[in-house]
């Protein structure tokens, strides 16, 4: 089955660079972050308010990236983020990272998240999420 | 009157550096911050507890910076960091960064920071804290 | 007479924040670097051209900040920018910082730049610059 | 084979907190950085040089991190790291970061890397330091 990714632009800065000249590797899972706001928003909901309003956070478990070519000072860069499974206790997700302009490939991911409460216990999704990540698998 | 300086060193992370090849500007703050925690520690305490256990965070209020030479990749930075004002409601805290090799002045900076409670109302300083804070000067 | 602002906004990031729960203060510095590009941007040319093609840097030689309200995750917050003085030497930017839906100030700031070479020896503003940050002041 | 790890300590700083209260999980990305520099310089030579008077960059091809335990601001993280494999044009690198204090183990993690040149062409390693990279396997 297809995954349905979500697509949202950055446009690099220049805090994002290193002494190499291009973007400094760890900045490429804020990018993910990113990503995953992003799609939370393109599902109907703020991540922000599940937090808040329901006291479930979605805790990084896991995460890896693959770098193909370098992102570059001012660059725009398009995040795509697909949801690749979850369960109530669990979720997957993709991340394509390519040049906005040139569409060259510069890295993709994956990132692994537990469902927990705001002390970081094992926790279940609350129920009104439930439909929105069931049916974006 | 002199002002008493504590003194921490870091070592300049890959990360801090930009395309310019050198220190990005806005983490000679961190570096600040850095200095005010070893400040802490110096005195006897953690600033972690005053947050924790008193509930009270010193917020930045005001920070200034002036960029004398530029901090390298793996440079030993000194960061000088000493109390210059204090009151129960309001602190000053001033910084000097320099290259720990060389002594070359980096930059100089200060920072103006107000007691607050959790929800960043203003407060005044624990008792326990007051002691330290006021002999400081 | 009036600055000019130019404007922008960033989606606050969740790695932005801090443990109080808000922005973490040295972001506001790479806030107003964004505001930066941004106004160059509006103004005909890439900051990242001056750099790789003139061989010109803006290279930061003081920064203040006054912080009057938090920002938090998620927020849309507004970075207005102006150029506030400029000779082909030096140059002075403003900022100020709003929630970009309330509309509240969060903070204002000022940078002083001095233009360099690549090596940060003092140098002066490209021609094709000039007219560019002479008429803006 | 045992892999041989190399020990580094790093204070967890505010800045490296996010608003869930933990370190916000790129900057262990980060700590990886720090790791490898201390590695390098526990075998004798400086990153920096590499990069510097060789011309040659150890650019990152792939990350991965499991997270087990959240890490606090003001904690001190132990930084565990060894060389898995090394040929003169790639290498992997492992990592392991603790509680220094509890010794819990907070992340496991691996990266891979490239030799390049300094426009990120594939490279081989300089033969000064083959010796190096070869005997740590």
């Amino acid at each position: 089955m297809e995954l349905e990714f979500i697509d949202t632009v950055v446009n690099v800065r220049y805090a994002e660079t290193d002494q190499a000249g291009v973007v400094y590797y760890a900045n490429y899972m804020v990018w993910f972050e990113v990503g995953r706001v992003a799609w939370c928003r393109a599902k109907g909901f703020h991540y922000r308010d599940m937090e808040r309003e329901d006291g479930r956070l979605l805790v990084v478990a896991e995460v890896n990236c693959k770098y193909r070519a370098p992102a570059r000072f001012d660059d725009d860069v398009l995040i795509r983020t697909a949801l690749a499974s979850a369960s109530d206790k669990v979720m997957r997700f993709q991340y394509q990272i390519l040049n906005q302009n040139t569409r060259r490939l510069l890295a993709t991911g994956e990132s692994v998240h537990v469902v927990t409460d705001r002390q970081f216990r094992p926790a279940r999704l609350p129920n009104r999420y439930r439909s929105i990540f069931f049916s974006s698998k």
